[in-house]
């Protein structure tokens, strides 16, 4: 198997933490190591580093190199421009079937939180072999925990056997994020899973599919493949990306296909899609708190404090954000931990360039 | 006209901002001027700096004279340790009256807020006629914005006579700081004025008071006479003060005393108790905020925002308090800026005196 890790997020609700040169994928949230490289140590040992391929941006494959010292530099691909997830994943798929015709390949974003890696690994491992035996599109299905409105929701229907000890499901449906109205009825009707944006296949399946319902896009791409591996590989990938046009694999290919199965995936899974998702994954101190640095808390609970650097005292406030930064500080409600996006753009209407 | 300020406040309030070093009253809060020069400045009209007296720490006699230059150092009284008011207005009252006997003298804390600066120096000078004809001791009380329980009351009676325009009463009683509902039926009396904590009276009169009410005090500080101006003041004041006792002005001679005397200020007085009277006085902003420094604010209201040196983004929160400074930062419920005091006594607990 392969693992071709989406790397190319830009993060601006971290903010004070993320900033474009430093989106969540390369921050050290949970651990002294950075999402990413949790992503990729989670998976070594299903995957070894030479079959793992990252994709990102030009501005972070600096990084990337520095990060990820034993996965081969060829193996790190870059986009000159975010153009969504289709034409990311279409090329690495290009890239896969060029090095290794008929291998499974996993697409992992490399910014998610896993709570239990060795029950993720088991999933992979029976995606995998559905995806071989079925030649399908496996998507990875999360069991809601609430009608939340941040993720996109995945109908299925019968079951299509079981693989290593895992059942999967033929797709009904793919629903974009939806109202809150709208994710209680999905909660209410059953065999319904958050789309967690995993997919698993063989590199020459997604590549027909995309070919069938993008074949413009995969016209363009599939031109490059003869340059794939040689010195002018990134310039003939940088003339294709000019003229391909943005469109996510959900919205360009899944909710098209036919060949969509599902896995339930039980793995503890988040996004990470705010400070306020950090905080619910986080272990609590005696006052529901989240604290790292030195921090004096009086009167203060269920907060989420980031202050490595400087002594922070918290008095008679409860479910804030506090994140104290080298040059910027934010201060937040937790339930309003998503507005920090309009922080970013109000930075980036000011010209405020380095703060973001 | 002399004019004493009593400088020797801690200030643990305003943490992290004030520190032992820095105590409110050499911080600059409201102008680019400290609230003890803006002291000095204020009564400049009225007092030539070679009768303006400071009363201070040994801690802090320094940072006075870098302050106010224009003050003779000799006019600088230093106390070896603290002792509340009642020793602090004697060693003054002595200096003054071996200076200039029968002069008039004002007692002004270093660290208060007046809002109208020309209306309280009409009431000094008021209240100086009144102290120089009635020989009394003359306090100023100001019209209580509400049932506060953080200030003393002080009922007041008939009155004795108007001064250069203002009337002035004799006192009933002083009360200390009360309960709330003592409070509450205060008010509901009427006839009561806050007590300023400010005093104007001829230097003979409060000597023969102090010499009635705390003889003690009065002989081991009237000793010190003879050496005050000369090269041994300081060694025989820092012996006196070893043996004295500690009390306030208040309990120990205003309160005893039949010759007190009240006057209604009106000159828009706060004792600046805590970071909320600073937002409380201060100019607000369109969105209710009272802001130094970049601050971005996306649906935040009603706070202080003291961050001069790193940008700070303020996101769905109302009615907080934030102070960024060199090494710590204190995030606080508006409401609750009392509690700060418990910071400092964790910090004090902790051992960490770099903070205090």
């Amino acid at each position: 198997m392969y693992c071709v890790i989406m790397a190319g997020g830009k993060g601006s609700r971290f903010w004070p933490r993320s900033r474009s040169a430093l989106p969540k994928q390369l921050l050290d949230i949970f651990s002294d190591r950075t999402m990413l490289q949790e992503t990729v140590q989670r998976i070594g040992g299903l995957v070894p580093a030479e079959r793992i391929v990252i994709v990102t941006g030009r501005e972070h494959a600096e990084a990337i190199y520095q990060q990820l010292p034993a996965i081969p530099r060829e193996n790190i691909l870059i986009e000159p421009i975010g153009r969504n997830t289709a034409p990311c994943i279409c090329l690495a798929a290009l890239w896969v079937e060029k090095k290794e015709p008929g291998a499974v390949m996993a697409v992992l974003p490399a910014d998610h939180y896993i709570g239990n890696p060795q029950e993720f690994c088991r999933c992979l491992d029976s995606a995998a072999d559905a995806a071989q035996q079925l030649e399908a599109l496996v998507t990875i299905g999360i069991t809601p925990r609430g009608p939340e409105t941040g993720y996109g929701y995945i109908q299925y229907g019968q079951e299509c056997g079981t693989y290593k000890g895992l059942a999967v499901y033929r797709v009904q449906q793919f629903h974009e994020k939806p109202a809150l109205i709208k994710a209680r009825e999905f909660l209410a009707q059953g065999n319904i899973l958050w789309n967690s944006g995993m997919f698993i296949w063989k590199a020459a399946t997604i590549l027909e599919e995309i070919k069938s319902c993008l074949p413009e896009m995969y016209g363009t791409l599939a031109a490059v493949v003869p340059d794939l591996g040689t010195a002018q590989a990134q310039q003939a990938v940088d003339a294709a990306y000019q003229t391909i046009e943005g469109i996510s694999i959900d919205y360009g290919v899944m909710e098209k296909s036919a060949r969509a199965v599902i896995l339930k995936g039980d793995f503890g899974w988040s996004d990470v899609g705010s400070w306020s998702a950090i905080y619910d994954i986080s272990e609590k101190d005696a006052q529901e708190n989240v604290v790292s640095g030195d921090v004096i808390a009086v009167d203060a609970r269920g907060s989420l404090i980031y202050s490595p650097k400087k002594l922070t005292a918290i008095v008679g406030l409860d479910n804030i954000v506090v994140v104290e930064t080298e040059d910027a500080l934010l201060v937040c409600a937790r339930d309003k931990a998503q507005e920090v996006k309009k922080v970013v753009d109000i930075l980036e209407q000011q010209g405020k360039k380095k703060y973001l």
